[in-house]
């Protein structure tokens, strides 16, 4: 099977999965239900999950406590996009072509629906503790869970950069909100995959660590395309960057040390996980295509 | 001691427990610490925390466990009073007499102290696995939290009351609001309380049960008061269910019956708390005042 096929195979499953843990679309509070899976249904590349189920498998024990996880990242991060697109933040209509959820049910059901969201991803990643002989790792994971979730992680990095909107932005906070905004979730995804594959304390730090030069490889590849790429190639609006006078590691940096940037993250993550003695080529080329991507 | 002055012993000792929690004011983050500080600061009564203690109190069995939970189950109370207040909301600019959160820092910011609260209340909580030798109790209260905050408590019982503002509601929808509005952090609070206090699980079920009758006489209370008290007894404007055409026991049922309610529900929670083994006489005073209060 060709990556493409496997990773296609892959997310098809995930996709299932996610799907078993959604709300019934009845009772009082319908709209909600409804408002939640319209939101979390609006496609995406289930990205968190398939990493946290690739790194999981790299540590070889695989168990039935990942999958309510694997439901749970995609749920924050969808709730994270919820928020993001309100009319007090980015005030997005569109995403992935469709309205986003504020435009389809109000503002207030789309804040409630975002709520709803952050909180049923611990309510369903708490099912892992229903049927398990290793508790202690479960509640880890919900650690890890919150921690890269929250003020420590993308929270934190949403706040500055909402902050910083407009605002000339200095380096070493500009490498802080991509570690957090983007980074940190990765960085849950393959830890929890870690912790739950059996991984010892230095492979899950190691983890950590490959997420988070993921992450920002990942990000700085973003602001390259935004300059050269094509909105048709992209699928977006490229320029949009300038447009918005937001500062990125191109126009602060220049297009050349950006690039450098995303080539030395890339290596680095990649020689880490190299030095294990484990292997997981599907990772590996998973990785490799979430920095050098040209889409 | 009289029961006022425990009362507020207890209740400082809470708050500096809940203190000790919240992040510090400081590095790129600095504004949403400021805002979630600002917000769980702003007073109250700190209910929640309090029944919490005293049920696990009331089972005898005390635990270094229970700490991290007091302080989250008020972060989350408190999250959902941030989003209650936006504009896109109640729109509510004062609460306690205090600018609401997002008049001082923005909607955008209010927005995502409110996140912020909600997921870092999970990271709080989290904390308790990490010195415990019952990992599979806290596993459980964090689910409790989890689930009695989510679309099937609380969140679930904001949306409908959102969606039916405005409209006239039958008694069974009532009942549904504030059962899951207002009484399901109530019985996370005892529920959370019972598991870490060593009880079985009959005797969680009744502390959940009693928590739910308490919930929903605590809320008819406050319809009643809202046409029998003055602005000067309650510390807000009375008579405002009226102005906002909000159906409550008490414009559905008239006062008398509401009354009756208020009495069927403390009695049968009392008496549910009576038939217990143990007892708790704090607890007891502490859920009649809650139920026959006059402000």
């Amino acid at each position: 099977m060709s990556f493409k096929d496997e990773m296609k195979a892959k997310v098809e499953e995930i996709e299932k999965q996610i799907r078993s843990f959604l709300p019934g679309e009845k009772g009082f509070q319908k709209t909600i239900f409804e408002a939640m899976n319209y939101s979390v249904l609006a496609g995406g590349k289930r990205l968190r999950p398939l990493l946290m189920q690739e790194s999981c498998r790299l540590f070889g024990r695989e168990g039935k406590e990942i999958v309510p996880f694997l439901a749970a990242i995609e749920m924050i991060h969808t709730s994270s996009l919820v928020h993001d697109d309100l009319p007090a933040m980015d005030a997005d209509e569109y995403r992935r072509g469709r309205k986003t959820t504020w435009v389809v049910y109000g503002e207030d059901m789309a804040i409630l629906a975002g709520d709803a969201l952050m909180i049923y991803a611990f309510e369903t990643a708490a099912r892992a503790f229903r049927d398990t002989d290793r508790p202690d790792l479960v509640g880890r994971c919900i650690g890890i869970l919150a921690e890269k979730t929250g003020i420590y992680g993308m929270i934190g990095g949403q706040t500055v950069d909402v902050e910083m909107t407009g605002k000339p932005v200095p380096e070493d906070k500009l490498d802080f909100i991509y570690r957090l905004k983007t980074g940190a979730l990765l960085e849950a995804s393959m830890m929890i995959g870690a912790v739950l594959g059996g991984a010892t304390e230095e492979q899950i730090s190691l983890m950590e660590q490959v997420a988070s030069d993921v992450g920002l490889a990942f990000q700085i590849q973003d602001d390259i395309l935004d300059v050269t790429s094509t909105s048709e190639v992209l699928g977006k609006p490229v320029g949009s960057d300038e447009k918005n006078e937001k500062t990125t590691y191109v126009t602060l940096k220049g297009l050349a040390e950006a690039r450098e940037k995303v080539e030395f993250y890339s290596r680095r993550a990649a020689a880490a996980l190299e030095s294990l003695p484990v292997r997981n080529e599907f990772l590996e080329e998973l990785l490799l295509m979430l920095m050098t991507r040209e889409k």
